[in-house]
């Protein structure tokens, strides 16, 4: 794969099933469009897999983790430690994506995408690191471009070995709702300001800390504009490989399910390089993350959840899958008014 | 019972497992409340069931169905025959509420309220009918204050029969949009146009109709102001039952899930007569339905979905399902930073 260069992803030109999985929901028995959110959602699916009836299999849920060398200039309320110990949490079925994947039969994978310490290997767990943690962006670029490509790269093929046709993805890495704000200031061109919130919970001279040394990292990263080169300078590992995920599951056509606000910045990046790549996310829930609902008007996608998370991990992903799942079973399993012997509505 | 006088639900009185609950959460392996609704719902079902570590047990969805004399007058856009059809739909499997049941393993059972069509005995019904349907409230009370009382006593009854620890309740009724909002007006003081909507999708010239038909109703219901005459005088025989279950269920201690617009209008009728009430109710999402939002404000209850649903018959409910399931395990489930070794939030 060659993101910034090769790779292509192309729009789900498919109107005649459009239409077909329109119909189908207008002859279900229910008023029209009384399912809402729910059945945008159904078409949405219906047409990654290019069927009237979707059935959403072997879904895999993707935790990509990766230290920043941000985090040493005080941008978070937890030391770098907690990137590893997370890790093994996520891997001992601690943590609440483990709990919530486990609900939900979604199969969990953690990847080290760049965390700074050894990780001994295990079932559940793949070794991609590129590198202990990204360098500090507050001095220079966070990652070389060669790096950058590299994680890109890694995300690919770490989808090209999932079984299934649906991805859910989520994060770890102390340090990057920094990364995340970072790119989306430079990518949207809103204000710095308008990006930056508490991440875990820093206090409010936290805040202005996080705020001061961004500034640096805008200022010292001024030369790197386009969405590869800022991936590079302000991204995260974990961000990037990420982004080559979402490229290579989008031109697989799997249903990709993004978690919050640092999932949600591998898409504006990976969208920014392919747009047609949005057309394959399910943007879970919007986060209470300042900065996320933003994020996502920029996008132009509806989140399905507004819970006030502010986790990552992808909880919220998993939280959302049942409404996949529903998603589907309506689409599949309803009955039509003919079918049912139901009467419609008065012409 | 005898809800409109002896029964009695108390407060959950149980500051010392409040406290333990929030100990709990506040040491699960996350930043403190990143975990937004999901945190206080897990709280609010740990206080109804009086443990730190829920569980829900044979979940019951209960879907209320009941004619209405109002249908008569041209309030809603479907013939009153939708509301048996939509029963045998149910009980068919082929309709929403079915398949949802059906995908997160809820046991479903239909009730004529007060259906206006004799309904076959079978499996998964039960036959509860005060009468074939509510008398037209635009020229009179819907319905007496002994069939009221009968219909509050039915769906006491109903619950005392079911296993489990949470009911879901949902309902079917051509024109009960009608009722509800009725009920809403009369009981929160808020002008009728606020409280009425299109329901399953009138057209402007039948919301002008249907404003017009309920401001009769109104006038001539004019007596009734008390929380029970209203119901009577306003309400359908389905409203009125769930308003009797909610009421039982609510003094076993049971999880009450509130579905949409006309459930939350028996909410709001219960919790006229018992405020407490409310504490054992999870309202699932706030719908498309115009007013349903005013209607929660009031009642001072958060909605966990925001899905646009207008459908009824319980299907909100089921899709907020998994929520409770998800709040349950992060309970039980997820580790503590000191169980799993993960350092804590800097002071």
């Amino acid at each position: 794969m060659s993101s910034s260069s090769g790779i292509n992803v192309p729009p789900l030109a498919r109107p005649a099933l459009a239409a077909r999985l329109q119909h189908v929901l207008d002859h279900k028995t229910k008023p029209l469009g009384s399912l809402g959110r729910l059945e945008s959602l159904a078409k949405q699916i219906g047409l990654i897999l290019n069927t009237e009836r979707p059935s959403l299999v072997s879904p895999q849920m993707v935790v990509l983790a990766a230290d920043h060398g941000l985090a040493a200039r005080g941008v978070s309320a937890y030391p770098s430690d907690v990137t590893w110990q997370m890790v093994e949490n996520f891997l001992a079925g601690g943590a609440a994506v483990s709990v919530l994947a486990r609900q939900h039969g979604l199969s969990l994978t953690v990847v080290d995408a760049g965390v700074a310490k050894d990780l001994v290997p295990r079932a559940g767990l793949q070794i991609r690191k590129v590198a202990p943690g990204t360098a500090d962006a507050s001095v220079g670029p966070a990652m070389s471009l060669a790096q950058c490509q590299q994680a890109l790269e890694e995300g690919a093929d770490l989808v090209r070995g999932l079984p299934g046709n649906a991805i859910l993805l989520g994060e770890m890495g102390i340090g990057n709702t920094s990364s995340a704000a970072l790119l989306m200031t430079r990518l949207t061109g809103l204000p710095l300001v308008q990006c930056v919130g508490r991440g875990t919970g820093v206090d409010d001279a936290g805040l202005q800390r996080k705020l001061a040394v961004l500034d640096q990292a805008l200022a010292v990263n001024d030369h790197a504009q386009s969405p590869l080169e800022a991936l590079a300078a302000l991204g995260g590992f974990e961000i990037a490989m990420m982004c080559g995920a979402m490229l290579q599951a989008a031109t697989e056509d799997r249903v990709i399910v993004v978690d919050g606000f640092i999932a949600s910045s591998a898409a504006l990046v990976a969208s920014a390089l392919q747009p047609e790549v949005l057309s394959r996310c399910v943007f879970a829930h919007q986060s209470d993350e300042s900065g996320h609902a933003r994020m996502l008007a920029h996008m132009g996608v509806q989140p399905l959840l507004h819970l006030g998370l502010r986790l990552g991990e992808g909880s919220g992903a998993a939280l959302a899958w049942p409404l996949l799942e529903s998603a589907c079973a309506i689409l599949r399993d309803m009955a039509s008014f003919e079918s049912a012997g139901v009467s419609q509505a008065d012409a």
